[in-house]
Order: C-alpha cells, then structure tokens, then sequence
C-alpha cells in the first residue's frame, strides 16, 4: 500500500486544504492519507480556533483517513521543532511513503537542494559561513548568503529563475525546507513531494473569495462571506461549535491566566521557561503591568528578534509551564502515536501501524498510559478552560475514543 | 468631637445599611462616622460585588464622612480575623469613641458578658470548658455549654429572655462578640454599642421588599425590584457599572484562573497555603479535576467543619497566594491606615487622625508605600483582572487618589 502522509493543522480546515489533499492523492498517488495535526495548541502560539476533535472531524470529512496527533511539545514549537515533530511521527508510524506539503516555490528539488547544504553542511558552504559571520553579518543573513553563493559556485539550481532569498522569506517554503531537513536527519525514507500553494501569504487576514487563508478564516468568522472558502461540513461544525460557546477560542480566553501568571510568578520562574531569554522575563512581567489586553502585551514586547509568533509561542510554554528541562523533547524521537480519528481504510492502517511503528500506539488511552501522554493530556486540561461542559472535566482527553468516520 | 466607627462591607450598600447609619448617629449621638470597609475581598470568601472605589462613594453619599480600608488581610479572614482587623483599624485611627453595629439581639450587655467571659476566660468557666471537653464535646459545643453554665451559675444575664445557644447561632452576634473581644484583647478605649437588625439572617436569598439581604440583592440584580431595598444612587451606580461590564464581580470571574492554580500546583504548594489543612489541598486538587465549575467544587469540598464560606476564604487565600507566613498579620494591629474617601467632614478626621493615629495615614499612596501597602496592591492587582478599562492596569491602586465627596 502507497501511504502518503500529511502535516496539518486545519484551524479551521478551509478549501485550500480540500485542494491540497486531492493535489497530494494526485500527485503521489496514494492508496491512503494520514494527516498528523496539532492538538489544542498550534504553532502560531495559539489555541487551536475550534476543539482538536471537530478538526479531527473535518479531517476525516474531506479524504484523510486516519489522523494521529502531533504532540504539544512539537506543535507549539518554532518551524525546526514542529517539522521535526510532524516528520518524525510520521516516520514512528513506519507506514509512510511520501510527505506532500503546500509551498510557495512548489519545486521540490530547489528545497531538497537547500535542505541537504544545511543538513551536512558541506566544507565550501561552512568557509562562506564563517566568512560572512566575521564580516559581521547576522547568523541568518550570513546563512542566506553563504547558500546563495554555494549554490551559484557550484551550479546547483537554475539561477535565472530561482531566487534563493525569496525562498527563503516564505514561511511555507521554510517549514518544507524543514521537513526535509527532518527526513535527512532522521534518515527516513519518506519521500517529499511539494505542491504549489493557491494563496501565496498563510497569514492573509483578508477574506479572498473561495480561497482564503486560515488567519483571514478566523479573523472573519462571523462574516457570512466566510462560508464561500470552507466545505460546507465544515462551516456548519463550527458554527455549531459557536453556538455551544466551544468556539472560537483564541488567546483571549487565555489573557486571565497569562496576565495572573506573569504578574504573581518571580522572575527566576519565567526564565526557566522554555525560550525565555535575554532578559524577556522582564519585559513579559513589565508588559503585564503596563497593558490590560493580551494583544496589547504582545504587541509591547515584540520585537524583530522576537516576532509576534514567538511571542505568542513562548505565552503558551508558560501557560502550559514548560520548563527548559523540556527542550530536549523536541529534538527527540516521539516515543508514542495518538489516534485521532479513523474512517475503514484509516482502520486497516492503524493495524498495519500495530505491526511496523516504531513506537506505542494509542488508541483508546486509559488511566495507565497517562505518564506517557503527560504533556499533551496536562495541555488539554488547559485549553479546556476555554470550552464549556464534559470536555472541562481533567484528564477528559485521557478518556477520549477516536473519531471513527463513516461516510 | 464625638466620633463613631462602623464596619462594613456595603457589598453592596441597602436600606438595612441606611438604617444602620442612622440609628448609629441616634445612638452614640455623634459628630461625625467612619467606616472602615473591605477593599476587593470580603468576608464570605468572595471578590467585592463592585469596585470598592464605588462602595466607597456609595457610603459618603450615605451619610459616612470618612473610609478607611480594612485591609485585605483581615478582609477575608475568619469573624474572628475580620474583627479583629476592622477594629484594630479603627482603634488605630486614635479618632474613634463608639463603634456600633447591627446584631440579631441587639442588647449589648448580654454580647459583652460572653465576650468578656471569653476573653479573660475566669477559673470556673475554664473549669466547665475542661470538664465538657473531657465528656467529649467539639470544642464550639463545650464552648456554648460552659458559657451556659457559668452564666446561669453566676446569674450574669436575665436567662429568661436569653438563649445563649440562640445568641451564638446568629452570624451578627457572633461578630459582635468578635468586635467586643478585640476591644478587650488591644485594651481599647472604644466603647460598643449595638443596634438590632432588621433582616435577621444576613444571607436570606430571597428579596423581601424594602429592606433585603446584600446577598439577595446580589443574586437578583437583574430583577427591577431590587430598586426597593437600597437608595436610588446606588442603584444607579451599581447598574452603571454593569453597562460598562465592571459588575457583578463574582466567583465565577475567577474560576478559570482558580482551577487553572488548583490543577497545576503540586499539593505541597496548596498545603502552605493559609488555612489549607488536614488534607484539604488534596480534596481541593481532586475537586479542579472532577468538577468544571467553582460553584460546583465549592459544594463539592464543603463539609461541616469546612463551611461554604470558609471554602471560598481558602479558595481566596489560594487565588492571591496568601501563604502561612501571613498568618501573623491576621493576629497584628494594623501598621497602616489607608484613606479611601472623605467629605469636608471626613477631612478634618484626616487631619485629626494625623494627629492622633498610632500609625502611618496613607491618603495618597505613592510608589514608596509600595511595601506598606503591597499585600492590598496585590490583591487589587488580581482583583482587575475582573475588570475593564484602565483598572486592569497593575498597581493601579497604587496611583488612585480617595474620593472627595461634595454632596
């Protein structure tokens, strides 16, 4: 069976992704489609917009058929720790062949090209690193241009058309570039596929006819236009979510507690958590006494080292407390795969997984597979703040079933 | 001059309070009334109903000349606690003659006799005390039955018309008792006087026309009728902060951030907490991860020994961190005395007490009173959080200035 596997999000799930899922059956040619998706914190440093169960649903809904989850300490993470994540627990399940992502470029040679320089970092590409870092250049910038002139030295791309800077400024094309470098490392044998992205920016917060960005989706959910870019299964889940006060949660639901943490917790605490660096203790705490809105006090402590995403990444790490002594995590292996959701043929799948994983398999997770889960049960225990009813109850994840699918 | 204190909590401030006032001026025959009055915390264990910027105004525009804060420390504490503080407070103002307050008896003598038996505690009432403790009563149950005993032995009270069992059962007496016992216990040269209350029980849930409960008002302020049970201003305050979302402040306003603390402290943390005893901080911990609700884990936990309203004191204690260390505090007068609205009247007391107070008069706070004032800063930090506005900002209790009322 030809598996091909899928890293997604789906907050919300909208018509770019129903194109992205027939392009990847297309181009792969797949007899199944796994999808490993963020659970309830995502990797713009957010709550998911609507519960990881009705997304799980949305999955299934439009062609994948088993969803597995990407544990928290991956999901929330920086575009390295997500892709590594999400390769990662695709590689564990040992049933994938190919991974097919959405990027701007839509060439897979030029990403693989640039991901293996970085990856094994060859000796002529690290002297122009080290030249350009004693020029003075910032690591990044030094990077880029040491890439650039590698590339061109040895001929590598087709120059004329190939830009290497503006691969480098879009996002979609840096997290492919990162899958890659997940594969190399791991030395998978997942095969990657990349297909041209419809909207250009992911972070679009303009609604654009029948294919609008999740951001856009979200920022403009209350807008009837907004039905125009999602199947309509999925417009009527959320809105069904809304109605049960289960959506949209954002980090506004969040600003209490953030705001409580940051003002009663000791510097010494803050620094102990995962990215918080360089003083940003202090000016977290600062900002939680001069602003009154979660926005505000991301907006106050933003800065070009620090985007609006690692921000808003580092509020979930101390949300959730994730203390430094957690970083190694994200450079490790999973050590479990948790099942979603399922329809038949995600079914036969999960037992091909029972056979060739690399690492447990949770299905239905009971009481005793909780130290296992830990993170990412304790993460739904919070997020779970924000929603109302049975789901409020701790520990409510350690007793979900998977979704089972039937058409 | 001939000053009277009075201690309250106006959370929020009723037709039952007006009378109060005006038999208190009757009374004592006074020239002119302090109120020491809780500040964001009050005494069932609960955040102040309003603002008690707008308490404040509410009592000046009532006929109170002068508000003091009773800080928080004492604020949510025990009878004995709250006593304790608010008249310690008004004791170290150095202004004050009379107290008087509202109680179901409403005869002074027989709430001094029992207040003066438990404070000097004489040979035979000890004796009882012991003998009944010995047969195996709880300590309150030996408690009443010496206080009976010695009282009917020694012909102290006319035990016809009383039943000292009947005087202990009501939550006013009790903190009548309370206020005389703390007199007794700083030597204080403040004299008692009572009034009988109106309303007999304090938390009658009901409206009852003119004259209801705070907690009724609470609970019904949605319904037009509560406009008969308080002045016409007040009402209007009150619904004018409920347009603008700064009321009704509850509970509820506070679970998220409560279970949040509950679910991810470890129980030793919780175990220091003031109050939290006797494995209290594992039914607390439990109760966040099986119910979804604070109304719910507050029903949940409560027992005989641990009342409702001492459940949400802890839950309080837990919400600003209040741990054993303080405990001292609640058994130390004041060391600060802060002002929170005066009329004309009210600012010749200021100046007087500048004179007279044994403490230090804080009107208008600046960052140096900081360590002074810190535990009431705080507390008011955590309190905003319920807020909207300017309010939110931190230490914004710190920068406000008292209300000068002009009637």
């Amino acid at each position: 069976m030809n598996v091909t596997g899928i890293i997604v999000e789906y907050n919300p799930l909208h018509n770019g992704h129903v194109y992205h899922i027939s392009k990847t059956k297309e181009l792969t040619n797949c007899d199944a489609l796994v999808a490993v998706m963020s659970g309830p914190f995502v990797q713009r440093g957010e709550p998911s917009f609507v519960d990881k169960w009705v997304r799980t649903k949305m999955a299934l809904n439009s062609g994948v058929d088993l969803v597995i989850e990407l544990p928290v300490i991956y999901s929330k993470s920086s575009a390295e720790g997500f892709a590594f994540g999400a390769v990662s627990t695709l590689d564990a399940t040992g049933i994938i062949d190919n991974i097919c992502f959405g990027s701007e470029i839509g060439d897979i040679s030029a990403l693989y090209k640039i991901a293996e320089i970085l990856v094994y970092e060859p000796s002529n590409y690290k002297t122009y690193l080290k030249n350009f870092l004693k020029l003075g250049d910032s690591y990044p910038s030094a990077r880029l241009k040491a890439l650039n002139n590698y590339i061109l030295y040895h001929n590598l791309l087709n120059v004329n058309d190939i830009d290497i800077e503006n691969i480098l400024n879009n996002s979609n094309n840096i997290l492919g570039i990162e899958y890659i470098k997940s594969i190399l490392k791991i030395n998978s044998k997942i095969k990657p596929y990349t297909i041209k992205r419809i909207v250009n920016k992911y972070n679009q917060k303009n609604l654009t006819g029948n294919i609008s960005s999740a951001t856009a989706i979200r920022k403009n959910f209350m807008n009837e236009e907004v039905k125009k870019s999602m199947p309509d299964f999925c417009y009527k889940m959320i809105k069904e979510q809304i109605e049960n006060k289960n959506a949209p949660i954002s980090l506004k639901d969040f600003e209490d507690i953030i705001f409580y943490i940051l003002r009663t917790s000791d510097t010494k605490k803050l620094e102990n958590i995962i990215d918080v660096n360089e003083g940003l203790e202090n000016k977290l705490k600062q900002a939680s006494e001069d602003t009154k809105d979660i926005y505000e006090l991301i907006k106050t402590v933003k800065s070009k080292r620090y985007t609006q995403t690692r921000i808003q990444r580092i509020l979930i790490n101390i949300l959730l407390n994730h203390t430094k002594d957690l970083n190694d995590k994200i450079n490790n292996y999973p050590n479990y795969i948790r099942v979603l959701g399922f329809n038949d043929k995600g079914r036969q799948l999960i037992k091909l997984m029972k056979k060739n994983a690399k690492v447990p398999i949770i299905t239905n997770p009971n009481k005793n597979d909780y130290n296992l889960l830990k993170l990412d049960i304790d993460a739904y225990d919070v997020y779970s703040l924000a929603l109302n009813g049975e789901k409020r109850l701790s520990k409510s994840d350690l007793k979900s079933t998977p979704v089972y699918w039937q058409p």
